[in-house]
């Protein structure tokens, strides 16, 4: 209990939390001042008396994690990290939101030691976190032992209003009362103020029933600023394993500054005058900006010294772990490192036409043998995504080394679930949906992006091949605008071999990838008649088939077009030398050095005629001046799926006639 | 009473609605038959005892809205739609998900008679039905007199597992809660089940806690098959005012085949064996498909004729209500047939350069004035969207009549409900909120796209001109992805002055218009300098500024870098004759004719140089086959905004360079 016993140091630290965050906000004159002034407190208890970290190895595998959800708080953080020594100067405080620092705007991780997560858009970090949880899970699950607890920490997070009312929360809120993720720990900084006002202009919903429906624990902390409160609430939630706890904190935006609960606090500096009020409010009226006092600084110190016995200890374990348990131990480390063992010959298909959704069911059920690393799910389709592993369990709380998710109809925090999962060191996550809904992860998908994560996204159902569903459920566009997305791999196989040839691909690429699979079967582009099917998908694109001498024209598809242009391309014989030439990666394709690229779509040949069931946009760097498009430039409709394909014009005689029309 | 009382013909009835769906969905071999064995029941007693409806006029002004919100139950609708009389034979039914029929694969509105709302998209049927809720407490806040309730009417939907897991419907329910929408009835069609298994794989939560949470009236139904219980149900539910209701009524999902209760009965036809199964449940083995006997094909004619006394009634009351308000009626009329007043001149603007956002403010709040109609608000970012109407007071349970919605942080939910708003005739919403969350609301434009609907989406901080909130706050991609959805209007102004202009058109439009404003402040393009900008922006592209003599080279640009376009012009005076070409709209700009675009963009005129703070995908078909493009093809950074567009290249003088490079 002296643990708990808070003094007129703890208040000062408190206090000093506060206003380096105002300063921090003041001197780039830009940035949140109101949720530090009112949630410091709340973070202050939770960093010096509960969170298992250790500035000394901001990484260690067992460490508590940390999400600052409201990520416009971030003065906050980047102060407590300065305080407890993550390597954070002074003046990278002062450098707050400048080009190049280590103090961005929003957390970032990968630039600021000590940042688990980049949050920002709300809703986020709080759904990141229930994966983060997941992952704790699923990894002590296959890798603690009797007295080895490898993996036993928790995941804490502060979240705020903005979250709550995200939907991407209330999904993943709802999945981690189904998991009993009661490793889950969140403090809600309940201030009942928004941009536009009193939270009753929008948000009049009793949170506490809400997550108790949920099927969490919810504790009401009546004054956010009792540091023993706090404290007490803290305790008593990390004592119920099985329930995730929502920790409701009632604190006050802007507090002790004069804008103190107003909208006005947010979300820009408070300006001289008032800073100096806020000053003088907490006692230091006389110091100026980014002043620590000496007990205030000795303070944090010796609170993050006392966390290093916990990861030496651990440290110590895990080395005896080692000598107990080698092959565990060389597995957990393989892992960890990411890499990947030998994954043995690609599978080989019949004749029998498949869908490449299928094709992909029978590769990632391959490799999740042999990689226990995989785990995922999808959002209530995995039969039609056809991304059940078999055999391998449903992950429930009873269940936990189970490898099948079931995100339920949640699309949204499915992608920010697995997110989490990726975070989680030594998991390789996937998920599931049609991809006309892949919308609805979007946002999540972007994150992931910006984080490097190593998410992989399946997206069947590709196109108007969907058929009956209609246009809600054919995508047009998403293909396209997955491609906008900076710093993720889009992959389109044409067909099974393609798929196998292609997932070791996704596996080694360091940045999140959509996997984009027809709901239809396609033909089976086998290697005999096909030679290049085996190498040439890993470089994104290739030469499929080509004319008997040169090409006088060239097609180029992707995914369940392909083998319309091998078909139109065996029409025209005699007529026209065409090469056919498949694109399952764009991103991958622009990797390669020129020299291949020219070899693949050589400058010459200017007839050029792209085939993809999708817009024809962003094409044109591929069809070069005079090439043209077979594509799908509005929504589909609803009738069986090769009557549209042959409305739309993807039809082996239609693509001949386009390209003798080049 | 008697209204209640259920014999065997209306059993007979029911299982009727049964078969005919899961006859359709045999023939059609794809669809759905679970859902309508499942909740048959439930549509019955709100069809023929509740739902005040009216086959011969199906879209009379004071119907009750009726939204089937899981989609893929399309065929126990259409069943339903054809016993009901609204014009869909017998042949439509049997046409199901083919090409052009009556009877898509989900519901489309304006495809078949009675089809409110187009769904499909789980969670956003619920969604929607919460705009029409406000659409009609908001018309008849406006319009309704004592002794005139003209509008005065229901909003009831089918809704499902999927959707009420799904986010967006979580954001919309508080919302509706928060709203108090008496008006809005739900029936929950709870049968424990998805695609994936029992509902317990991934949604346990306590459903019925959880709407109590949000403020809603919840009512149980132990038997959803039991016809009494689902009518007292909803006697019980309309007699409630001040709150939604959630009617849980406990189905079975393919009640009465042979996959009764199981996940497979869900989304595949029965089977001949299992259908002749299914028939002979229901007492109907003998008879062939499509069999509706005669008593019952009576009862429901019955059923439609005693509907029509309510609707005559009430368009009696118009009449009377013309004569004794008739400015009222006029307005009311005028609205309806969606035609706009005299708008007066447009505003003026000073030198001070303003950001878009604010001109935008400026000349939304002028005509919110002049047009009554305008509704809509923000997803919490009002005052940093600049989209509050000032003055016009808040749209609240105890305010009907209050013009500014506020949304909450809830943009998937904002995106649905100006959906329900602008399918209730008579409003024209906007929403609003930062251009890199559109992301959030995208799912809910594409169907408002799908659907036609004139809403108008106001996304401000449209480029890294954000600064410091950094890469999650920065849209790069947005601007493209935007552009890439059929059927939507993308505008982005270079100045107050383009906004001003624009304005008009975009309450022209017949679809979704996405309207892109800058943070920053930018420089005003004066009329008396720039003459063009009065007249040109309503083509969505423009010769600015020409070179004196015929130019050697054109700068494309659009937004906050029209400014930089022209700067670059004057630097490049006496070294180059360039013309500045102003695109606010690609797709206002493609609508015009070949000679214009060729005076804009003269073929012969290959030196081209495209400017936007974004993506240069797509951009070739402006840019020609030598154009080249300063553009932003990653995600951004934390820093001020000036620094940014430096280091991005976004400088007058790197422009010149780059024109001069050409």
């Amino acid at each position: 209990m002296s643990e708990s016993v808070y003094n007129r140091k703890d208040r000062a630290s408190v206090d000093t939390l506060r206003l380096l965050a105002v300063d921090m906000v003041e001197k780039a004159q830009s940035g949140h001042p109101g949720l530090p002034l009112g949630a410091a407190p709340l973070l202050y208890v939770l960093w010096t008396r509960f969170l298992k970290r250790d500035p000394l190895a901001p990484n260690w595998p067992n460490r508590d994690r940390f999400i600052l959800s409201p990520g416009h708080g971030s003065a906050l953080l980047y102060a407590l990290l300065h305080l407890c020594g993550y390597g954070l100067a002074i003046d990278d405080l002062k450098n707050f939101r400048q080009w190049g620092s280590l103090t961005p705007g929003h957390p970032e991780r990968d630039v600021t030691p000590g940042v688990e997560v980049s949050t920002g858009p709300l809703g986020h970090g709080l759904a990141m976190g229930v994966g983060l949880a997941m992952g704790e899970r699923f990894m002590a699950a296959k890798f603690n032992k009797p007295d080895f607890k490898l993996f036993d920490h928790h995941v804490y997070a502060l979240v705020s209003d903005g979250d709550l009312m995200e939907g991407v929360a209330s999904e993943a809120a709802s999945l981690a009362g189904t998991q009993a993720l009661g490793r889950l720990i969140y403090l809600y900084d309940d201030n009942h103020m928004t941009i536009e006002g009193n939270t009753d202009l929008a948000f009049t919903e009793d949170v506490r029933a809400r997550f108790l429906a949920y099927g969490w624990q919810v504790i009401v902390v009546a004054d956010g600023n009792d540091l023993l409160s706090v404290h007490l609430a803290l305790e008593n939630a990390e004592r119920d394993l099985g329930k995730p706890s929502l920790i409701m904190c009632r604190t006050v935006l802007g507090a002790g500054s004069p804008k103190s609960n107003t909208s006005k606090a947010h979300g820009e500096p408070l300006g001289a005058e008032g800073l100096a009020e806020t000053r003088r409010f907490y006692g230091y009226g006389d110091q100026e900006p980014f002043f620590v006092d000496e007990r205030v600084a000795k303070n944090f110190q010796t609170r993050s010294r006392a966390c290093v016995p916990d990861r030496l200890a651990w440290e110590e374990l895990l080395k005896q772990y080692a000598e107990k348990f080698p092959e565990d131990y060389a597995e957990l480390t393989r892992r960890w490192a990411g890499n990947l063992p030998d994954l043995g010959p690609s599978l080989t298909f019949g004749e029998k036409p498949i869908a490449t959704r299928t094709a992909s069911s029978l590769v990632l059920n391959d490799l999740a043998k042999k990689l226990p690393e995989i785990i995922g799910g999808s959002a209530d389709l995995g039969p039609s995504n056809k991304t059940v592993l078999e055999g391998l369990g449903s992950f429930l709380p009873l269940t936990p080394e189970g490898r099948n998710i079931h995100f339920g109809v949640r699309e949204h925090a499915m992608g920010a679930v697995v997110n989490g999962l990726a975070l989680y060191q030594g998991l390789r996550p996937y998920c599931s949906t049609f991809l006309s809904f892949s919308d609805f992860a979007r946002p999540s998908l972007r994150l992931a992006a910006l984080m490097g994560l190593k998410v992989i996204h399946i997206y069947t159902h590709d196109s108007v091949g969907v058929g009956e569903d209609g246009p809600t459920h054919q995508p047009i566009e998403q293909l396209t605008s997955l491609r906008l997305l900076p710093r993720v791999t889009v992959i389109r196989p044409a067909d099974a071999y393609e798929t196998a040839a292609l997932w070791p691909v996704i596996l080694e690429r360091k940045e999140p990838v959509a996997l984009v699979l027809s709901r239809q079967d396609l033909p089976i582009l086998s290697p005999t008649a096909y030679p290049a099917i085996l190498t040439g998908p890993a470089r994104g694109g290739y030469v499929l088939s080509d004319s008997e001498g040169e090409p006088e024209a060239i097609i180029i598809a992707t995914g369940s077009e392909v083998a319309l242009a091998l078909a139109a391309q065996k029409l025209l014989l005699g007529q026209k030398r065409v090469r056919v030439v498949s694109l399952p990666s764009w991103e991958l394709f622009d990797e390669n050095d020129q020299s291949y690229r020219e070899s693949v779509l050589p400058e010459r040949i200017e007839k050029r005629l792209g085939l993809e069931a999708g817009l024809s946009i962003g094409w044109s760097r591929y069809l070069g001046p005079k090439g043209q498009m077979v594509s799908v430039e509005d929504y589909g409709r609803s009738a069986p799926a090769q009557k549209l394909f042959e409305e739309l014009g993807f039809t082996p005689e239609n693509i001949a006639a386009r390209v003798l029309g080049l």
